[in-house]
């Protein structure tokens, strides 16, 4: 049974923030990105394959299960396992949001996890203002799952978590880090631990002391951290500079800092 | 006197690595990237320009002559000061390499520096073993900048060093940073300073030694440091892990390294 046409649109929408947003739905493609998210765990609800990737994903991912009526799949809430549909290579071709179309493609639901009252006071938060490079958002996740971050932040004008390319970018660890959307005056407002921010003018992040518990902040590279959070930070780290470059990138600069951080607070 | 339908071409083609290796020529687009290799010092050929942009260079940019006869920039090879030729912002439209144009495009000379013999024994060097992502590779000039190395070596499958999209990353950096492109194993075949290569299995980077002269060999996320170079790396450094990420962006894990490098050697 090909896809219905509806379900093409559907999928190829999903692209776009609006879309996701009203459906409630994102999408990834590609063998890596759907291969990394499968084994870390992620409950993706849909996937579309070819024969070729159905064939070699049937043993390692014995829970996915084939079908190919997806008016039942997608009425069948009950299901926890995703529903496989095999497509042609022609369907892959106009499902897909590359060039060069992939061999699967996969639909998962978004979950927005409040944060809870006071959690930003236990272990360590990432917090990033208004980072808006969807790689670098990835990367920021990454950082945050390798140094065992507790939590990450986001701002509401931060790339778009659940983008292609925020995901791509975080390697995985999209599917491993707790992760909430928030305005950060907000988030932060009650916080009694240290609120660390990361700038230009602050002390040397060699000389930091151990912290079990602390925020990070990471403003954005054309603004840096922003007016209404400013209040909030309790004090600032600068990573020292010996050359010419005028800053680092925003992802650069947040890993010296948890590096930092880690030295001392294993 | 519109421009040539034959400078149309040849500044479009230098897109491609290709024709910038055949004309020995590459090109920026952009106010923000043009702005910050002029401010570097960087010495341009030709420079194409909107009278909205030429307008508000002329103070900052003394050195930049405005002229018109194009013919005449491209033959008077006495000048040392780039030839400023204005266009209409419908010429600006056909030359550029964006869907929105910018309001000004550079075009610089291709040097490509000799790596002195014995030159890798002296200072820091940040060795790049096929990084072929350009971000990636512009990232890492900015920090090989931030952090005053003496210069990087690019292996030839590293993304050409003359890419808009390596120096838009590299922050003006480009300018800065001696660069040199060569095979890394005939580089360092002949050093006597330690050579550090970062990957998962080293000695902790946080016990690093002072070192007033090193090499520090970053290799690609997906391969790691090529067979061919291993035998030349003197000692492995890890970045501790505490989390479930598999590794860490190249140019976050050399940041890293780099940071605890001058941490210890300032």
């Amino acid at each position: 049974m090909p896809l219905a046409k509806a379900d093409l649109a559907r999928l190829r929408s999903l692209q776009e923030k609006k879309h996701r947003e009203a459906l409630g739905l994102f999408v990834v493609e590609g063998e890596k990105v759907v291969g990394e998210l499968l084994a870390a765990g992620f409950p993706f609800a849909e996937i579309y394959a070819t024969e070729e990737w159905a064939g070699r994903a049937a043993s390692p991912f014995a829970a996915v299960r084939r079908g190919s009526d997806f008016a039942k799949a997608s009425t069948d809430k009950t299901e926890s396992a995703p529903y496989l549909v095999t497509v042609t290579p022609a369907e892959m071709a106009r499902l897909s949001h590359y060039p060069t179309p992939a061999t699967v493609l996969a639909v998962g639901k978004i979950s927005r996890n409040p944060l809870a009252p006071g959690a930003a006071n236990r272990g360590l938060t990432l917090a990033l203002d208004g980072i808006q490079d969807p790689g670098n958002v990835g990367t920021l996740l990454r950082i945050a799952d390798w140094f065992a971050f507790d939590r990450v932040l986001l701002s509401p004008d931060c790339a778009d978590l659940f983008s292609q390319k925020v995901i791509n970018a975080s390697m995985g660890s999209f599917a491993r880090v707790k992760v909430h959307t928030i305005p950060l005056a907000e988030a932060l407002a009650g916080v009694t631990v240290p609120v660390l921010g990361c700038d230009l003018s602050g002390e040397d992040v060699h000389a930091l002391k151990p912290l079990r518990d602390a925020v990070v902040v990471i403003g954005s590279e054309g603004r840096g951290i922003s007016e209404a959070l400013r209040p909030l930070v309790t004090y600032y780290v600068t990573i020292p500079k010996f050359g010419g470059a005028e800053s680092l990138n925003a992802a650069v600069a947040a890993a010296i800092v948890c590096d930092n951080l880690r030295r001392v607070t294993r």
